[in-house]
Parts: structure tokens; C-alpha cells; sequence
């Protein structure tokens, strides 16, 4: 599966912004690149886990970078972020989060109290998500040569022994379930930022999926077929890689879709899609047709999971594509994320 | 053990090189901060791997973060290091490297060869070193807000049922086992950045050192007390810390320990003392007396191993401290690392 002698079919001459934005051009350098050196199935960044199994026990592994600005939001930090992402990645793929590894990059001169106060962040998220982090690394490089502090955490789970996640096992009629109103994180970090003058009560949306998606297991594994974070390039960008991986259409009902007025507000004025927002707290799920009650019931019992909609359907036809269908019935084209709108975003 | 409200002993006011070096700063860091806040024990930076053990399988785990300037130097490259720093951590804790996971934060305008040549690097490496890169992230930073490339590695293990190191095992009399010569890569690195005007044929030491430990476990696996690589700090700090941890003295004999001339050279050029300079391909390792002679044997058949040797002694007396000794009978105190003489030299 190695071949360190592979050819890259990657032409993009630099790294630009949206290489790492999560949509088309991050695709691309890891189809294009990465995969062919490190060997398929390749998860860097295109799925949330690794699988490994050892003597039936099966892990998942991830790890995620963060590079956040600003450090600090409303509703969280990168701190925060950094080990509520790591968690969600294992909980979509079915997996009870276990131990945390955490790394630090950090800009020489920086206050010390901003690494305190993100450690704290950390740890805090941690015991909410009832896992610990266990190790990591600490490197500083010269003043200048980075922008404060970057995080990246490794994450291992124990996969729940009833659940079978597989792109491959969705089929026409299956239902698209979603946890809760979209765009917030993408939204506040935005706002955070400056980038518009709106007075807007909102804040990101992090936090562990895990409770959410282990009522889902409980409720439905048998019919519980996919799983995703929607982060970086949002959902439509995780519904296009369902739909090109499992070679089937997918359409989604806007009106089902929980946007809330800030979100759709900010994405008017500047002419973007909530479907391409990040969102750190919720995730997609799609279910068989005779589970989705069920699965939807208990998502919503589940607390945090009030607003969890089944807000589309896997389809025969439009293979390999994501339609947004209208109230009244005209539907549109809705494409992976294009570009870096949002840099920076986790 | 998780206390989010944990109260920090770690003042220093601003984050500085020295608290990346591996030395006293980064003890600090990590004893005075991360630790009260994560839970002991945490190995963040001051052991090589985390135990996590799942219904009785050994698993270690381990993060680094790699920084290295220049990216490529004789010998190796960021992305040989990240691999084989990482398998290093893992072998050291007596575990046969499994997976790893690898995080690239990229500047935007890198060209994209840069990234394709230390993938390219990891994936060499990883076939060597037997292991796969099995997924991991790829986040991307303004132009001019990181220099170039960073590469955060996790990794992990499954211990060898027959090992069982643990500093608190050591005892006086045990011998201190060292894999090879010394200061390799970092007077390879320091000589790569022109710090110095030498002439010298020397590349980094850069190998995955499971080869050699498993050798070592096979044939005196009951009598292995302690391992660690001395990257960071160098052997001078790693004994310390384990002089520190096991409260006992060890006494090094300066004439039995393995310097490359052009190694020499460039300390005494400099002024440093090649026991703190980093090495990415040795090993340390404390053996029981009456399997010290099987375990040496067995290290320096290994391809790789020749040049191992036993260069000192644990102590009831000098507890806490680590003695040179030279030829001719005096000795002097070895300190850990203070300070940053060599920044980012993984």
C-alpha cells in the first residue's frame, strides 16, 4: 500500500488558503498528493478516523490541526475547539472518545496566560467530554515566525461494537438526519473577526457530539449507515463527498435545514451559503428509511439535540450530486466548497 | 485527576526558545502548568509515550511536533524526522510503532515540491521503519505567518508483553546502556544553518531505533529497566530527569562514551557539551547488572548497533544527580539543559 516512489497527479505549484480550507482544492492536494505516497484509504482530512484494529478491539485515530484566529470567540477558543474537533471526528465514526494527545506551537513572546487560559479550555472541554488528555509536545518557535499558537490533538476511541459506518452502505431512500441549526461557528468566528459591522447574538456552536450520537446508537445502529462533522467546507462539502464516495445523489429540503437569523443574516450580506459555513457541534447522519423516526426521536431527547431535523433523502438518480430542494419545488445545484471564504475558521 | 481549576506553579511571564528546548524551561513549563491542569502523571514532552490500556492490550501513545530549520539537512528532513521522532518515542516505551497520524500547518505561497518531498520523506520513512501514516490534517496560514512547513506527528504503539520499564524499577548497581555516538544531528543541523565554518562529513543520526530495542527486548527483556531517546536536552537531560525520577545518581564515564570528531570539534568550537546536544537515532536504556554484558551483545549485533556501549552506573550515593567521569578519575556534575543553544533543532 506504501509506495514512496507513487506520482502525484497534484499540479498546484504553491500552497495557497484553500488548500486547507476543507473543500475542493484540500481534496485535491490529498487525492492528488497525500494518498498516493501514504498508501489508500487515506483519511487526512477527506474522512474523521482512521480504523485499527488489534485482536477485534477496534480503534479509531485521528488528529486535527488548529489555527484559529482570533484565539478567543464567543462561545469558545482554540483551546476548546481543539479538543471538542478531535472528539467529534471519533464520535462520527462511531467511537467513544478515549485519550487525547495535545501539541503546542508557540510564537516566542507570547503571554504565557493566553497558553494558560487555552490549557484550561482544554482540560475543561475534556472533562465535559469525559476523556483526558494524556500527552503531547511543546515547541516555540522565533518571534515572527508564527501568530501566537497553534494546537494540534490526536484522538483515540474504542468504536462501539454495534456500529457499521461505511459511505458504501447508503442506499436510495435513506434519510439525512442533522443535529441542530447550521453555521454558527463559521458565523461568530467571522464577527469575531471584524469582517462585518453586525450586532448579532451568537456564538459558536462547540462542543462534544458524543452524547448525541451515542442516543443515536443506541436507538438505531442497525440503520445507521454514515456519519460527519460538517466543519471546514460545511455540509454541503460533507454531502458532496457522500455523494461522490457512495455514487448516489443527495437531496435536502432548505426549508428543513435550522439556519438561525443571524447566520442567514451574515451569509446575505456577504454572499455566502450557510451550507458552506463550519460548524463545530453538529453532525449528519444518514439512516435507513425504517429507522429515521426513531433515530430522529432520540437525537432529540438527547440534550443539545432539541433542533435535529431529517432534512433530506438519498437518491437514485443525480449521482454524485447534492440538490437543494425549494419549499416550492425548484431545486439547485449546491457544489463542495470552492476557494477559502472563511480562513482560518479552526 | 482532571481539575480545570488547578492552580499553576509555572511565572515565567512570556512564553520563551528555551520553554521548546527540552531543558529545564520545559520542565518547568509542562510540571508547573500543563500537569496541574491535565492530571499526572502527563507525559506532555518529559516521557517519551502515554499508556492506554484497552481490556489488557498495551497501547502507548505519543505526539511531537516538528519545527526543524532547515527543513532538509544531510542526513534526513522534517519529514524523516517526524516519522522516526515519533516511532523512536514509541519504541523507547518498549512498544512496536502501529500507526501514525501526521498534521501538516503549512505558510500559503510554499511551493507545492517543498510539501511533496517531505511527504514523499515520510513515506520513505515509515516503510522503514514498518509502520503506516494512516491519516492526520492539513491546515494552511498566511503567507508570513509561519515559516514554511510544521508537522505535528501522533503515533501509536502496542507494547511488548515482556516489557516493563518504569523509572521508579532503577536501581544501584544497574548499568546505563547507550546505542551509539552521540550529537550527530544536532552539530548536523547547527552546521546545515552555517552557525559555525566547518568542514565536517556528518549527517543527523535521523533512524526509527526499534530494530535495536526490540533486539534488546528479546534477549534481557526481565532485566530492561528504563528507556529513553535523548533528543531534546540530549543524554545529559534525560538522565537527569531519570536521576530526578528515580532518585538515584548515575555516573557516566566520559572516555566510554561515543563523540564523532567532527562532533567534538564543533562543541569545543562553540562551547557546548555534546551530552546536551540532540540526537534522532540513539537510544538510552538502564539494565539489571547480571543482564547488562547479554544486552550490550545483543544491541551491537543489530545492523545499526555496533557501536553501542555500557557507559555508566546507577548509584545509592548523589541522588537526584548525574556525575561524568573521566579517565583519569575526577568527576563533574552534568546538568540538564538551561536555556536554548541550539533552537529547533526537531
Amino acid at each position: 500500500m506504501i509506495d514512496a516512489q507513487a506520482t502525484r497527479t497534484f499540479t498546484d505549484p504553491r500552497i495557497e488558503m484553500a488548500h486547507g480550507a476543507g473543500g475542493k482544492a484540500s481534496r485535491r492536494l490529498v487525492e492528488g498528493l497525500f494518498a498516493p505516497l501514504f498508501g489508500d484509504p487515506l483519511p487526512l482530512a477527506l474522512t474523521d478516523a482512521a480504523p485499527l484494529e488489534i485482536d477485534g478491539i477496534r480503534l479509531a485515530l485521528t488528529a486535527d490541526g488548529f489555527v484559529v484566529r482570533p484565539l478567543r470567540f464567543p462561545g469558545g477558543s482554540i483551546g476548546e475547539l481543539a479538543v471538542n474537533g478531535t472528539v467529534n471526528d471519533l464520535a462520527v465514526s462511531g467511537a467513544r472518545p478515549l485519550a487525547l494527545l495535545a501539541t503546542f506551537v508557540i510564537e516566542a513572546g507570547t503571554a504565557s496566560q493566553v497558553v494558560e487560559d487555552e490549557a484550561r479550555a482544554m482540560a475543561a472541554a475534556a472533562a465535559r467530554a469525559g476523556v483526558r488528555v494524556v500527552g503531547g509536545d511543546t515547541k516555540v518557535v522565533e518571534h515572527g515566525k508564527a501568530d501566537g499558537l497553534y494546537i494540534t490533538t490526536a484522538g483515540v476511541g474504542r468504536v462501539d461494537a454495534r456500529v457499521r459506518v461505511d459511505a458504501a452502505s447508503v442506499r436510495p431512500g435513506d434519510r439525512v438526519l442533522l443535529s441542530g441549526p447550521i453555521g454558527d461557528h463559521g458565523v461568530t468566528v467571522m464577527l469575531a473577526r471584524g469582517a462585518i459591522e453586525l450586532e448579532a447574538a451568537i456564538c459558536s456552536d462547540t462542543r462534544s457530539v458524543w452524547p448525541l450520537v451515542e442516543a443515536l446508537v443506541d436507538a438505531a445502529a442497525p440503520g445507521l449507515r454514515w456519519m460527519r462533522d460538517p466543519t471546514r467546507g460545511g455540509v454541503a462539502t460533507a454531502l458532496n463527498e457522500l455523494a461522490r464516495e457512495a455514487r448516489v445523489g443527495i437531496a435536502i429540503h432548505e426549508e428543513l435545514i435550522p439556519v438561525r437569523d443571524p447566520v442567514r443574516g451574515a451569509c446575505e450580506l456577504l454572499g455566502l451559503d450557510p451550507l458552506h459555513i463550519a460548524n463545530e457541534g453538529q453532525f449528519l447522519a444518514v439512516v435507513a428509511p425504517d429507522m429515521a423516526d426513531a433515530a430522529l426521536d432520540a437525537v432529540r431527547r438527547a440534550p443539545g439535540g432539541e433542533a435535529a431535523a431529517l432534512v433530506g433523502d438519498v437518491r437514485e438518480d443525480s449521482r454524485g450530486m447534492v440538490l437543494a430542494v425549494a419549499a416550492y419545488g425548484t431545486s439547485r445545484v449546491v457544489d463542495m466548497l470552492v476557494g477559502d471564504p472563511l480562513p482560518r475558521i479552526c
